[in-house]
């Protein structure tokens, strides 16, 4: 049986629960793969620090480039730009085949890595670089290729689905959903990446360029976090039949690509409503198709691992039955539109002055400024105000940013509570 | 570029929409697959039939034969046995790759396609023979290779998932709901295959000869339709907090494979209960990735050609860069469990007669078959009848059904409802 020798870069959760599954499955790996998988070598930047009993010690290196010059498949577990990016290279110019988790480098230097994979002709994957197991790598790009995708919608960041779940279900308030997230290791004791939305911008860039064959980077992708949703969002969203979640959008437009991650209100008869905890989702909506879900653990060592091995094997099948993974086109070539370009349905509140016509000249305004007003609803809060909930039809950016700048100026209005899109169910 | 000729065979709903497609998306389906794909002719019963205009009347033949032998890739959407098997068998012959969304053929003639495919080193795809357009054959076959899979739960079925679905949300009867999916063509003037949970049957044999890499037929699947059930189910397992759904579902126990299709109580926050009308998810837990959903419409035209699609992109790529579809494997050679080895949860309802002393009888019928009781709700009923619910801890098929014979003969138990498994969430 062919060997196929396997170089493992960096030995964290993740790399801990990749050298158990290739030893403990051993043989049902060998009976798919058609091939030995031999792991050669697992460069670690410490070689005498502690390490699980998975990691057989005796393959531990300081030395990357040794291993990677022996390998037919290099795993990159490192994470972060540099050296990771350095080294994949390296791997494909001696011939070998990468299987990657590095969401940040992709979303970086992908079109670079994938020319270099085309060139060498071995494989680039990176199934574990999005949504943990869920295989959506897949199916954007092999599961849905004789179709044509027209929006990807992903709930793509455990941490902030676990805030807002924990908000929406148990009423806490943000600060109370994060420290709870941090004392169960949902959240880094630095939850910037995460609730600043730029975690899920990262996926969202991967996604959209294999959606639409498209150069995407997370420069693109207009962000918005989570920091600002109060208890009140939540219970707003509610009441319209509405969950918040933080969606990571890519939409193809007639007139380019739309990409935005940001808090968005889901209403409960749409898939992504039920997403709970830390779970990851991805629906893909296709002309044919229809609508395609994906659900699963968005990360953990263990799951995050199974998606690397089913890399593994897929590449180590091409190094004994011939074949490559599937071509990374770009030939879509598709111009990705400006934040202010961008159209959804909005839900905006307001705190006004209870008096007579101030819906008219709230609604007015919108009005002036081309945003068709689907529904309003005033309510009197505790505080004597008048609460004005509008919800628009599908709206460009800048025509609603025009009409609350507006308002915000307005004297009737005494605040613009926070406004988000609504995805239609 | 490569030509690559495709010979399509059948032209009903979905073999329509395939053909569409092949002409709509021919450059997207050129640069995705690395060959120009020409199709070379749609075999037919009656080539002067009326047909959709996206079918190219100057490609119909009633000679199936002379289009295969000339293909690179077949594709078989005739359904039936025969003669689909003897022309896919003629395509491997002949050298074609055949992507076919035939279920009734894989489910019995399965391991011999297989084996014919392997042989003429070709590929066999058939990601629409199993809930259409959700790539759940690839999930199984490709995507979990590096993990060990320990159970596949599926609503594969759309006709009774809609009459369960319309059952529960307005309350309607079996013969109200079934009434309702013939008139908008969910269900076939004769039900018979998708009430009685043969179709469910089929793929669930399909579904799980791919996960245990073992040989499975439909006459191992333990099937049990949902004709019995009624309101006062539906209404029993609401009280339970569940939902009742027709759940395909393949376990890999210590002593082998459980296969079994029939209605289950499945909790209202297991992922399977959100899936409403006619929609298809399966839900596959591995020892690694945990517990993965795949979603989406599991019929129509659209839907299942895109799946066929996808498997031709695959195929045709493979004559182009080599490479082959992934090996099926039945290595695994798990025996099959009898149906009453079978284990599960259940809910069983009884009419007793309310007098002192009938719940201890009860509960010590079970108690003597080794059949472990979690919970009891005792409620009067409008007949007067008392009515016991009683949701057992995991039990053997065997001992449920000794209790049950045993209970229905008692004088104390006026009658016993339906019985019916329930899924852990």
């Amino acid at each position: 049986m062919t060997v196929v020798k396997i170089a493992l870069l960096g030995a964290g959760t993740v790399g801990t629960q990749v050298a158990r599954l290739l030893s403990e499955q051993k043989e049902d790996l060998a009976a798919r793969s058609g091939a030995q998988l031999e792991l050669v070598g697992i460069a670690v930047r410490d070689v005498s620090a502690p390490r699980d009993p998975a990691v057989d010690r005796s393959l531990l290196t300081d030395d990357p480039e040794s291993i990677i010059d022996e390998a037919d498949v290099v795993i990159e577990l490192m994470g972060g730009i540099e050296p990771a990016r350095a080294y994949i290279l390296r791997a494909f110019a001696a011939g070998a085949s990468v299987v990657t988790g590095n969401k940040a480098l992709l979303a970086a230097h992908g079109p670079e890595l994938y020319e270099a994979a085309a060139q060498a002709d071995v494989d680039l994957y990176y199934e574990a670089a999005v949504a943990g197991a869920v295989p959506v790598v897949y199916g954007l790009r092999e599961s849905l290729a004789g179709d044509r995708i027209t929006a990807v919608l992903g709930i793509v960041n455990g941490t902030t689905n676990y805030i807002l779940d924990e908000m929406t279900v148990k009423g806490l308030d943000f600060d109370e959903a994060l420290a709870k997230a941090q004392e169960l290791g949902y959240a880094e004791a630095d939850p910037t990446a995460d609730v600043d939305g730029l975690d899920a911008a990262a996926k969202c860039a991967i996604l959209a360029s294999l959606a639409f064959h498209t150069r995407v980077s997370i420069d693109d992708v207009h962000v918005h976090g989570i920091r600002s949703i109060a208890k009140a969002d939540i219970e707003s969203a509610g009441r319209s039949g509405c969950v918040v979640k933080l969606v990571a959008s890519a939409k193809r437009r007639p007139e380019g690509i739309e990409l935005h991650v940001g808090p968005t209100l889901v209403p409960l008869d749409h898939p992504l409503a039920s997403v709970r905890g830390a779970f990851n989702a991805v629906v893909i909506e296709a002309e044919a198709a229809d609508r395609l879900m994906f659900y699963g653990p968005g990360a953990g060592g263990a799951p995050t691992a199974s998606a690397v091995l089913s890399d593994v094997v897929a590449a180590a099948s091409h190094k004994v039955d011939g074949g490559r993974a599937p071509r990374e086109l770009i030939y879509g070539d598709i111009p990705v539109l400006e934040a202010s370009r961008g159209r959804s349905s909005f839900q905006a509140e307001f705190a006004v002055r209870d008096e007579i016509g101030v819906l008219t000249k709230v609604t007015g305004v919108f009005a002036a400024h081309g945003v068709s007003i689907r529904a309003v609803v005033q309510t009197v809060g505790e505080d004597g105000l008048a609460r004005l909930t509008v919800n628009t039809h599908e709206a460009l950016q800048a025509d609603l940013e025009a009409t609350l700048a507006e308002l915000a100026d307005a004297e009737f209005i005494s605040e613009v509570h926070n406004v988000n899109r609504v995805e239609e169910s």
